[in-house]
């Protein structure tokens, strides 16, 4: 039949019974006649709970050490879910990142993937055995554990699915899969049953949780049919696949295909983790912009948007506003601080109550009535824009944070995400 | 100066802060100037827990995955270690047995070392770094983690010991060393200054649990020195060497030189942990005690102490006796009932209140004195005798098991082993 790699989160065996429920969802696919390869997180909260004990120990752990005692966390939850499936009759063994040739560079606490040669992982399923592999970790060249940092698991189990050839990438998780929006925040957001991978990585970019940035990158590169699905239900999730042209049901109705020069909105995604800072008063001179970002690079944050005010005439001054992760501002706060003499800015503010909403879809570009519409609904719903940044499929603005769920609501019903506003959705996000 | 390895068991590392205090401890030491590797159990209970998540999962969980679960224990500590002890200022890196090189054969739960190449602790120690290894763990020729079984972690600290040519394998317990009775039972017991492996061996198989069994086979094979010492104190412990010529003190008056050719008691061990199986009314013909242990062989159980009675003419039958650990029991007698009828006893006996006290020294062959003072003390103390064996350095009776503390007590006081009887013990153990 097929080769599926699965792949289960934490939340997904956090416990002996939630682990047993897992392995009867494996040994049923196993029975079914497909191959099965599973990639596993560690159970619940024991990465927190590593971390913990390791800051209790010391204030700045070597991260190679880091490494080696996150891995432990893996270790355990492959191992009793390679023992829950054996116990319902169904072979299965497990493999740490070593053993299930995942080669990275030695970048601790956040290694890349340089190779994939799975030849373990391959015997096993050629001997109808179900292969177990720990996620989030892998081998450098010189033998030493590595971990691939945020969403590891996920990247673990897209690189395993491109290493091996497998027909899909099954991401569980504890939702049905990627929706409209958020659906803690609007109650009405809708399941994407297919989306693109450049709108699932604006997605994943934008705040949307339910899939790691990276493996979407991962997959998009190799091109893996990632499905998105609850480990709760049967029901199917949501899948990204490669091109809109993918996306066509064959099903689909005449009004349907007429509309496809229309923009497809995918979903609405908001973001609370970053701050904004404003350099207030920078001369506008050549260079200047880039020797600011010099400087914010060499602290090592990772900047999202950016944005500078219209110089006034009179003043040749300007404000460059940028936003970046809360973690961050701190140390780009300090280098900034130090250099304030040479770039002669009057001075520095730091926002820590931002929020910010990605209305993400295809053909936005190509229709300025999209920006019309989400700024109007913005405007009506009495939300201040702040900040505004755009690409090919994606409009971000920054708000208030805590105007951000009204926001989200509001440019969700605008654009008729809303589950009442249509049935029989044949691919989500249609906007119809 | 020197290459030290010290072993560390779950005791000394069950929480943060005793963890922080054997980093320092090792610190020291590398600051004095030696090179040292070390190796660690699994925090405190950590083996245990994970072994009742393992039973929670699966009745019968597979080998294989067993010791991959059980390993994870090792990974925590000996990383959490590392950290430690670099939050001092001392850089310190941590391997798995695969890393460190030991390298074991493919047998899941009870691995034997096979060999040992340490090149990456050789150059950590070069580099002046002190090299964490994980205890109890190694990795069989196919990539497979394995683990060593019981007292693994002493095994793994001889092993590597052996492997890089240490001038000593220092075992930190939670007791000062090794004694000439437990402490528990006998207050006036004596930490033994210095023996040998061969009584040390026969400590160690006669319920003395200080040092595991197999790591002192491991360091008698390769002449390891290992010094038994309490990681909660300065001071000296056990040391335990070559020959009994190793173990003359140059200081020694010469009243203790002349006493050289007397029996050396090391110490009297005890066990609880045996029950006695009795066949009884078995036909006295050749063969059938062969056919028997044959048959006890066949049900996995380690035989300790085999008795069988002088066979009454008349009948021609005879009974036997072994003794055997408590778990081995039960199949044992399954197997034995089974072929009731081919070995034609008239009935078996199970009794598990048996005690085993054992008065291990050099010299006690060729001194029938010894013997004779055991039996007459266990006399005067009122404890009957049900079993005996002896070896060239060895005798262990079977007791009552209530009447097992009362007897230990009075060997140990029989053979002047009380510390008030003696001060500025040499060499302990003398009977002087």
């Amino acid at each position: 039949m097929a080769l599926i790699v699965q792949k289960y989160g934490g939340s997904s065996v956090s416990d002996a019974q939630s682990i047993k429920r897992v392995a009867k969802r494996i040994a049923e696919a196993r029975r079914a006649g497909n191959d099965v390869v599973v990639v596993v997180s560690a159970m619940g909260d024991t990465t927190d709970e590593l971390l913990d004990l390791a800051g209790q120990i010391s204030p700045r752990p070597p991260q190679r050490e880091l490494d080696i005692l996150l891995t432990a966390g893996e270790r355990i939850s492959m191992s009793l879910l390679a023992m829950a499936i054996t116990n319902l009759g169904v072979k299965a063994k497990s493999f740490t990142g070593q053993q299930a040739g995942l080669i990275t560079d030695a970048v601790h606490g956040r290694a890349r993937i340089v190779d994939v040669v799975p030849h373990r992982i391959r015997e096993t399923i050629e001997r109808g055995q179900v292969a177990i592999v720990a996620g989030f970790q892998g081998v450098s060249s010189n033998n030493d554990v590595t971990t691939l940092g945020r969403g590891g698991s996920d990247t673990t189990a897209v690189a395993l699915a491109a290493g091996l050839d497998a027909d899909v990438c099954e991401i569980y998780t504890d939702v049905d899969g990627v929706f409209t929006a958020d659906p803690r925040i609007v109650p009405s957001a809708r399941k994407i049953e297919r989306t693109t991978y450049e709108e699932m990585l604006e997605l994943a970019a934008s705040g949307a949780k339910v899939l790691a940035l990276r493996s979407v990158e991962y997959a998009r590169r190799y091109g893996v049919p990632v499905h998105v699905r609850s480990s709760f239900s049967g029901a199917t999730g949501t899948m990204v696949v490669g091109t809109h042209g993918d996306l066509i049901d064959p099903n689909a109705s005449h009004d349907q295909e007429e509309a496809m020069e229309d923009p497809i909105i995918s979903g609405v995604a908001h973001d609370r983790s970053e701050s904004k800072i404003t350099i207030v008063g920078v001369p506008d001179v050549p260079g200047q912009a880039a020797r600011i970002f010099e400087v914010v690079a060499g602290a090592g944050a990772n900047i999202d948007m950016i944005v500078q005010n219209v110089s006034a005439a009179a003043t040749g001054l300007t404000d460059i506003s940028f936003t970046l992760p809360h973690g961050d501002a701190r140390p780009t706060m300090a280098a900034l601080n130090a250099v304030k003499d040479e770039l002669k800015f009057a001075e520095l503010e730091v926002d820590d109550q931002i929020g910010k909403l990605s209305l993400v879809g295809a053909g936005m570009k190509s229709h300025p009535g999209v920006s019309a519409r989400l700024f109007g609904a913005l405007r009506d719903a009495g939300v201040n824009i702040e900040m505004i940044s755009t690409s090919e499929i994606r409009i971000s603005v920054v708000t208030r944070e805590d105007s951000l769920d009204d926001a989200v609501r509001a440019v969700h019903t605008a654009f008729q995400l809303d589950s009442s506003d249509g049935e029989a959705v044949v691919y989500a996000g249609t906007g119809r």
